[in-house]
Order: structure tokens, then sequence, then C-alpha cells
């Protein structure tokens, strides 16, 4: 991963191959993405890297622990493993605030060997921030402003195998450390896929996935990360006055009736009760036949309503998003000139849409896919095409589904592409019953352009909705604002936090895949109530009394009671 | 219910009109089943009752929260909450070994009324027992022997109406209290079905569903209880020095990636986090068309194998279950003798079976079915025909299936029958990944079979498995013992404590649906590791410092890291 950005150094997102998105980017946010950057971040050796705190004592033990290859306190390393790609990530480590970095990184093998850098790490009273990836957009990966304690960061990364495949169970036992590709790679040489595609996925881990409760854009059909997770195993913190901590162990099971759930009490737990090196986790054969298709829609209320029908249908996808005219919109600008969706939005399919009366700035854009044997792929794209035409909306064909497909990875280095041209991009998500969704859906874009008015930026705000259950949906928000100077957080902190108060006065939930970290922890209280979120805290505080485990992560540590609702 | 059995008063178990049983059992279990009652329960009369023990300033305030006609010390009242249903319990009820009985019963309204009792029972440090339908047979409706503080039985049986159905979204607010068909008529007047439909539902509650884990026998396509619960109220103690409790309201929520999930913690916590007063339910249209049809294999293996492949499939099942051997042989001797089942299990179906080359003795029967619209159920039922086909099974019609539906509340029934006959039967589930299942199936039976000798009496063990999942399914075991003397619970547990270890050792959990109240939490530890049982503790004692709720259960309370395994 890039100190600065997202993704890999090389890859990066153009526009010169998008001739309709400059226009797009100057009529809605109003910069020109044309000129050459406004705003690079600081070079690496401009950087002014504090000297690593880290005592002898504990560095000898690490190193006991890891062997002394696996041991850094070199500058980029620990730069690398400062943040997550939270847009107040970006703007910060592009600007040089580099916060209270980790003072070393530890790379552990194996189970063993993180357990005992757990224990070195307590007994020391340091602090230890697990590492994935380091994907997290909600601040999970930042060690409080301020934390005097040494930092310790493990980062997983040697731990990345497929270690077995129960095939007559379809569950495999894979290393938290594991990234995306790398995992999926490994299952697919044998016939297997985990089905989990996160946004994040090229540069997430398992471990991440479960240690904040990730969803991938399948999940219609494969489930949340909650649902995939079978058993795992995690290294927790020595009791106080004890030389080692306890390795939980929890066995592969379908369902049990045990108690409250261990297992979802580690989903979620971002690093807070320990650290998470292995799971069981669902995987499914590879499909005979996938078919992702691309469907429009006259407008998004009616999109929603399709959607909804075909989740109460008895027709199964494996994805069903849709976007709002305002997605649909910036989707149509970032097509290229010659190939791809360009190829199928002729002008021919939107002349005969004016003829059928639609009004082409309301369009709304959806993929849904289908994945299983040949008959049934065929069977649920009927199921599906019968509800679509009901609601007046049409199918138009393979070609979306493929450019969805290939781009689904790239959203990310947009960001990165904004931020160098003087505009910050963001995105925020929630959950909400099906009832809900619309009056929430439009309370947030009302909400966000208030919130753009009161900041005097202009900004622009999109949604989708995607990962369907049978009670409700998850909608996408994406936002962007036409703003870079000193206080560019302070004024995304305004519209961020307007749209989080929304997303609970309007029903839903504080993040359906995000996670909560430091980003979402205010809404804590607002989400589960005071006493879940006191429950919480308790498990957290009885489990690590020290609070040596990624502190101040999901429980708000800001004055009790206090949440944005009430400020 | 019978304060000495199990369903109401007038309903029982009758033999006369199944020739074919009693011979069965004096066979398997070598007891006369046509003899009258061996062995009858004391009469109330006969009971010795201890007078309650109610501080008055306790009693006061609970009728203060609950109104003069709802706080009652009767002892019939008193008797109905003593115990649950287990075979333990029914053993002593009848016997007069009344245990630690609750002092005084509490019929709250509301959820406001509930935390008013809760604030009332903790500040005078006694002892609070939620009680639902009562049909708990894990033992987490019992006091602890010799509990010195008044015990207060909490009964929901006021709070039993639906409050509330989201339409669009399918969901539905529901009292804590209503049993299963009190509620299930509140839906279906409006067109809407829960689908959860345990063995218990004639007498269990949605309160005392979601405090154990409860699983119904559709959760192919409704899910566990965990799964359809999308959100909650639930009364809390008061903190120490606190005058009252918090409430926790988990607003109903599709999925969200909020920390651990405080819905699981409160899902299986059976009365020790507080008191659960409404539910926020996933509910689906009454389906078009239900269909249960009867399935035949050659033997059980064979069977597993089809329900396995079925599974994997893209068939989607309401229920799918097959019996072993031995069940399919009880099933068969329980057939009337001029309808249901023996209509269609003919001479001449067997004559044929027998033809094709079967051994009648190892005969596997299964039970499929189906729910949807009719195109959908006919769909499903052709391609599970396939797969049963290519397994060598066949499919023997819609009459076992209506004999299924007609019979599937009553096998509680058949304990007390045995009971006053000189034989105790119980039941044991686990769940297990598929890899798992069939090696699991030979241990446990071989492990009973050890364990009858063991205790020196004929006993009787059989099998089906239900609940399918993508991972693994439940295996659901029913065991008797010809025995009723004074040490019959000392036998019992030698039984029931061999067949639990073997879930254990052999891969499954400690139970699949049933909680693990005190019967089960010995294999605590086992299960989800001694790291996760401290979880599940700090989250019980964080919150219930002075043990005030449900005391001892879940958390093995005897002496710290002993499990049943390691003895």
């Amino acid at each position: 991963m890039k100190w600065w950005g997202w993704g890999v150094e090389g890859v990066s997102f153009h526009h010169e191959d998008k001739p309709r998105l400059a226009p797009f980017v100057r009529d809605k946010v109003g910069i020109d993405i044309t000129t050459p950057a406004a705003s690079a971040p600081l070079r690496f050796e401009d950087l002014d890297i504090p000297e690593p705190q880290l005592p002898d004592a504990l560095g000898d033990r690490l190193t006991r622990a890891v062997g002394a290859g696996n041991v850094t306190t070199d500058p980029m390393e620990r730069l690398v493993h400062t943040y997550g790609k939270s847009v107040r990530d970006l703007v910060r480590i592009r600007r040089g605030q580099l916060g209270r970095m980790p003072d070393v990184v530890v790379y552990p093998s194996s189970t063993e060997e993180t357990a005992a850098v757990v224990d070195a790490v307590v007994q020391a009273d340091a602090v230890l921030i697990p590492f994935g990836g380091g994907s997290n957009i909600a601040g999970s990966l930042e060690a409080p402003a301020g934390e005097t304690r040494t930092v310790v960061s493990v980062d997983l990364g040697r731990m990345r195998k497929v270690l077995q495949i129960d095939e007559e169970s379809g569950l495999a036992l894979i290393e938290a450390g594991a990234q995306g590709p790398d995992l999926e790679e490994q299952l697919n040489k044998r016939g297997w896929t985990i089905g989990h595609f996160p946004d994040s996925f090229s540069h997430s881990t398992l471990g991440g996935w479960i240690a904040t409760r990730s969803s991938g854009m399948q999940s219609d059909r494969y489930g949340d990360i909650a649902d995939i997770t079978r058993g795992l195993t995690m290294a927790m913190p020595p009791a106080p006055g004890q030389e080692k901590g306890e390795v939980l162990t929890l066995r592969p099971l379908p369902s049990t009736s045990t108690g409250p759930s261990v297992r979802e009490m580690v989903l979620g737990s971002e690093g807070r009760l320990g650290v998470i090196t292995e799971a069981w986790v669902n995987v499914k054969r590879v499909a005979e036949e996938r078919v992702v298709l691309g469907y429009f829609f006259p407008d998004f209320a009616t999109g929603l309503a399709a959607l909804h029908e075909i989740n109460t249908s008895d027709a199964s996808t494996l994805v069903a998003r849709i976007s709002d005219e305002r997605e649909t919109q910036f989707s149509l600008a970032t097509s290229k000139r010659s190939k791809g969706l360009s190829k199928y939005v002729t002008k021919a399919l939107m002349a005969y849409l004016v003829r059928k009366g639609w009004d082409l700035d309301k369009l709304s854009m959806s993929f849904i896919g289908y994945e299983g044997s040949k008959s049934h792929v065929a069977l649920q794209q009927r199921l599906v095409r019968e509800i679509v035409g009901k609601h007046g909306g049409i199918v138009v064909g393979k070609g979306p589904g493929v450019l969805y497909d290939q781009k689904k990875f790239d959203t990310p280095y947009i960001r990165d592409f904004l931020l160098d041209r003087g505009a910050t991009a963001d995105v925020s998500e929630t959950a909400a019953p099906w009832s809900r969704l619309k009056p929430l859906y439009d309370n947030v874009i009302a909400t966000a352009e208030k919130a753009f008015a009161d900041i005097g930026c202009q900004g622009y705000i999109m949604c989708h909705l995607s990962h369907n259950y049978h009670s409700g949906a998850c909608l996408y928000f994406t936002f962007a604002i036409a703003y870079e100077g000193e206080d560019v957080l302070a004024r995304y902190d305004v519209v961020k936090r307007a749209i989080q108060g929304e997303f609970i006065r309007s029903g839903g939930t504080l993040s359906h895949h995000h996670g909560v970290g430091v980003e979402h922890s205010p809404w804590l209280e607002d989400d589960v109530s005071p006493a879940g979120a006191k429950m919480i805290g308790r498990l957290f505080d009885g489990t690590d009394p020290g609070r040596n485990l990624n502190p101040g992560k999901v429980v708000h540590t800001g004055e009790p009671g206090v949440s944005i609702l009430s400020e």
C-alpha cells in the first residue's frame, strides 16, 4: 500500500479516457480536474518522523517472540502502520500530520508467536494495535493522541495461508493476515471461493473483515462476514498478575445455542479483546455460472420498490444494487470513450427511453447478479425480469455487469485523485428496515445539502442500495466537497456528522459494514442505547482492564452520555 | 401447563390405537406399557410446600410495581413456577422433591412494570427468575439449591400481544410473553407468520426462545431465532448504588457493523442480563403453497448423504429431516391402526422395497418440506426428487408429511406416558460440520450403548437430522432407559453425560437449540474454550455484580476449570 493513499504504487485513477467526467465534476463539485494536481502529498524525506520509544526490555521480548528480522522501527514501516485510509487519515498524512505513530512494528508468523507478543505488550503496559491490510476507514488503526505508552503495531502479514479445507463441510481454516486476492487464489486453485468481496478486497484481510464486521458485495448469496465466520482463534491478554494470556478457540460450528455468542463478541471487536489469528469460514464451490446484468429504472423510488419486491419473492440473487439518479449520472460520466458502458448506453437506447416518457435526469441504474447452476441462474434471471418489468424497468444486458465487475475494486483510487485536485470525498453507509429506506434517503440528501450550505462549499452526494436482507437493506452514500484548505477536516466533519446523525434519526444503524472505530463511536449509544454501549464497554474492560489493546475504539471515550444527537 | 408434566390437563399420550407400539417398547426398552401406570405423581395435596420467604418491604414494592392482583404466593402458582420440563424436573416434581421453590410469582404487564420489578428485586438483594412458558429442559428456571435470598419468579404471561406489524419491512413487534399459538394466531389473522415452530411451540414464548437461542423445525427457510430477532427491549438491573436500571433498546435492523453484537449478547443470556420484554422479529407472508413430503432411504448413511447434497444444491427447503433406522422403526411402531402413515406404508410398498434389495430393518424415513409460490414449490420438489433418486431413495408422498405436521408438537407427551410406566426418556441434540456428523452419530450410539450397560439398564437411543446449514446440521437424539428407582437420576446422569461428552469429543456443540442452563453448563468450557467461558462470565458479572438475575445459569459454577471431559 502507498503510505499516502489507496492501493499500490503506480496505479491511480485517470480522467483522460473519460471525456464526460471533467464537465460533470466541474458542474457538480465546482473543481477543474483537468488542471495539474493542486495539492500533492509531502515527500517522504520531508516528513518529521519522531524517534521511536521502545524500551530495551520490550524490544528484546518482542524479538524473542517473533525473531529479529520481524521487529522493526524503520520509519517507512512505522509510517505505513500509522493510519488506515479514511479521508481524515489521507488528509493528515499528506500534510505530514503523523499523530501518535507506532513505535515498533512486529510480524508474528503463528498463533503462538502472536500470543507471545500480546503477553509481552500487556506485561510491559504498552499498547497493541492489530494491523491487517491497513484499509480501515473508521479510525480503528490509530493510537490515541497523547498516548504515552509504547505503541506496538502487530502486522499479520506473514500469516496468509489457507491452512485446511474441509471439503465435505465447505469450511476453510485460514490465517487472519491473508489478503483478499491471496486467499481467494489459494481457494480457487482447489475449486472453492469465500464469496466475500468488499470494496477494499484487494487490500484487506480476513482478520480485518472479522474485527470490523465486514460485508462483501455478494452478501445476498454468501452472507456477511458474521455469517461466513464459523470458528476462530484469538490471542487474548493475560489477566492481571498472570504471565500468559489464554488463546480463545472456537471450533467451527454451523449453529449453536451456547449462551451469548462468543463468536459474535469477537466479530466487530476491532482488536479490543485480542488478536484474531485464524478463522474457520464457510466456502462454496466456484459456481458453474455467474451472470451480472444491468437494469434501468425510470427513477430511484421505482427501482427501490422493484428491488424490495425481488427480495420478498422466491428469486435468489448474488448481488442486487441500484444507484440513485445522482450516482447514475456519475457512473455515466465515468464511462470510457469507446468501450464498456458507453457502448451499451447508446443514443438509440436513450432516445427510446425518452420516447417511453422517461426523464433521463432521473434514470436509475441497477446491477443484479446470479450464481449457481446454469438452470438456476436462468430461472432467477427470468423471475427478476418479470418483477423489473412490472415496475417499469428494463434489462440493459451484460455489458454494464462486466464493467461493474472490472471496476468494482477501483473506487477508492478516485478519492486520491480528487484530493490531488482540491476536493474531499468520503463514504457513509447504513442499514435500515425497508419501510424506512426511502425516508432515510430523502432525509440524508436534504441534510447533506444543508450541511454543504452551512460550510459554504459546493458539494455532491449520491447513493446506492446494496446488501439485501429480509427486513431491509444497506444504503451507501458517497459525498464530495470542493475544499482543501487548512480547515478542510472541520468542514468535512460538519457534513459527516450531519449524515451520521441523520442515519440514526431516520432509523438506520451507524454503519452497515465499515465498523465503529473512532469515526462512528459518538453514535454508539444512539445505535444500541446507553445500556448496550455499557455492555460492550464492560466486555472490553473486563477482558483488558489495562486498556492495552487498541484503546479507545468502538466505545465512545468522550464525555459519558454525550452523543452527537444531543449536541 | 400441568405442574407434574407436559401440556394441558386432559391431554396425554395413548398407546391403545397404536398396536405395534407395545411390542416395540417391550423389545427395545423391556417394559410393558399395557399395564396400568407403575408410578404416578404425588397428589398436589400430598406435597410439602414450604412457606414463602417474602419480606414485607419487597412484597409491597412488587405490589406497587404490578398491582395487587398480580403478585401471588399461592402454593400452586409457586409450584408451577418451580421447574421447567426436563426429565430431571419431572422426576423430582412427581416425587414431591421441590428444591428451592420461588417465594412469590409476579405478573408484570409492560416493560415499565418489568423494569420496576427488576429494580425492586435487585435493591432487596433478592433473586429474579424470568418465566415464559415453563417448557425449558436445561434447568434454566430453577433457583440454586440453598439459595437463601427471596426468589421471585417473573411470569411474562400478561405480555402476549403483537403490538405492531411493519408490513413493508416484514417485521413485527411482539411482547415477550406471547406463547407460540397465540402470537401465530395474531400474525396469521393479518396474513403473516413468524415461521418459528420448535417442538415446544404450544407452551413456549418469544422471550424464552430468545433467551435460550431456540430453533424451530422450519429453520431452513426462516432461520434460527437468532436470525429472526432483529431488535428487542430488556429491563436491566440497576448498577450498584443506583435506584433504577436501564432499559436496553435495540431498534430493528437488518444488519449492522456496530461492534460486538449486543443483540447476540442477549440471545442465549437465559435471564442473566435482564428480562426481555419485547422483540422485533422477522415475519413473512403466509405462503401460497406448503408441502411436506415423505421419503425413504435404504439406510441412514445414504439418507444423510442425500440431505447433504440437497443442502449444497440450488434447491431450497422449508424443512429437511431424516430419521436413523432406530427412529424410523419407532415411528412405524407409533402409526395408528387405520389411518395416517400405516395407510401408505403398506405391505405392498414394503414388499417392493424388499424386491429392490432393501433391508427393511435399515429403512430410514425422511420428511422434506417446501414453501413459497406454487411454481417455486413444484420446482424445489423436482430438484430434491432428482437428488433423492440419485442416492437410491424414493418419494412416498404427502401422507407421512400430513401426519408429521399433525404430530409434530405431541412428542413431549410421550415422556410422561413412559415415566408413568417405568421408563425415563430424554433428548440431547447437537450441531456439527457435515464431515463430522456420521462419525459423531456412530460415536454417540456406541457411547450410549456402553452407558446403558454401565448402569445395568436396558436402553434405546435413536436420532434424526434436522436444521440444515451450509457447513453442517443438527443431530437430535432421543433415549430411554427402563428404570425408575430411587437412583434413577444418577443412572440417567451417566447416560446424559456420556452423550454430551461425546458431542464435544466428536466436534459438536453442547446443544443446538435447548440452551445451556445448568444441564449443559459443565461443557461450556469445552464448547467455547476456557477463554470464551470467561468472556461470558465477565459479561454477566459486569452487568449483574450481585448475581441477582437467574444466578448459576449458563456459566458452570462448579470448580473452575473442571469439565466433564477431564473427570
